[in-house]
């Protein structure tokens, strides 16, 4: 695990690491890193709408979304790293012993939680990405119409966002023993699909009608 | 401009800037950035399949996917600036004077050069997408299937960046009074939209079906 956080690291770098033969970072970190220009995004349509006379009517509302796109952007930003650092928990857990019965049983113990952690982490930037691309349909409907094509483009990377989360949720439920645990997951990230290809669609479809 | 490539600058201050007034970075230069994101997966799959005697009846293609996905990686790095690049001297043509019939003539002229040179990045972001769309097929059928997860987040990536810039190729597009070039840029842009959809939907079920 890098000892400084990915969002320090420059682009060039964070590329060239995920290239290589670490299997960290990977998609999942890769599906926070994508959610967080989402956000970006969406931010930037407001930046470009705020304090414009010629929409004092959205004033209001561009504030509210852009104060929720920066939340989300700082905690999409920040999984950026965590989803590796709950992959590394995992890859621990992987090499502890299993000697006997009760290493195994410990280790099986450890591992369970490690991997409930690992699920968790793509689960939320999952719930981010879907937060971000509803964020998308008020900022391309009522934002600077100079700047719809970028509420177009947060919407298809929110989407691609959660849709990549949500293999990473996958992986790690294959090796979940806790069933409810696995059905309350899977449930909501079938939620957060079907909620942003809707987004998707709608969305693009206002972008194109705009430009 | 930055007089710094973007790939040089942290990803926290890309954010930053991204999510700020300046109309650049924008769409764009994201989609490029998110390609590279794609290719860079594919390379990780490619990497965690190379040098493993497990797969070694795949080994010629795997180098073979591997210099073609860090090829696109590189181009689409550089494109990540490219665009914004474009989009500036698009920004400086419509700021030239136009106080009479001749300025306003070479205003135009210059101005039409530029938005065709703003539409012919994103137009080369999509084409590169969609051929780092084409790599994740074999990288999640023939790679090591531990990593087919990173090759199902690369084609939602490479989708999601083609779509991207076709929305950049389009609000250029609008502006160009070419007929041809227009109706040749489209044509291109259709193609890679159709292909990139498919190649999405094989990739993710194939993906789907091996975790």
């Amino acid at each position: 695990m890098a000892a400084q956080a990915y969002a320090e690291w420059s682009i060039q770098a964070y590329l060239d690491k995920l290239a290589g033969a670490d299997p960290e970072p990977g998609g999942g970190s890769v599906a926070a890193l994508t959610g967080a220009l989402a956000a970006g995004l969406v931010t930037m349509v407001t930046a470009l709408t705020l304090g414009k006379e010629k929409y004092a009517s959205v004033q209001d509302a561009m504030s509210e979304i852009e104060e929720q796109a920066e939340k989300l952007r700082g905690e999409l930003a920040a999984f950026i790293t965590a989803d590796a650092e709950a992959y590394a928990q995992v890859a621990a857990a992987m090499k502890l012993p299993r000697d006997n019965d009760i290493l195994k049983k410990e280790r099986n113990q450890v591992l369970q939680a490690a991997l409930k952690g690992a699920a968790a982490v793509p689960l939320q930037i999952a719930e981010a990405a879907a937060a971000v691309a509803r964020l998308s349909s008020p900022a391309a409907e009522k934002g600077n119409p100079n700047a719809v094509s970028d509420a177009g483009v947060a919407v298809l990377l929110a989407e691609a966002a959660a849709q990549s989360a949500a293999l990473n949720v996958r992986i790690n439920l294959a090796w979940i023993e806790d069933p409810d645990y696995k059905k309350d997951a899977w449930a909501r990230i079938e939620a957060v699909l079907s909620e942003t290809a809707g987004l998707r669609e709608a969305v693009l479809a206002l972008t194109y009608s705009k430009i």
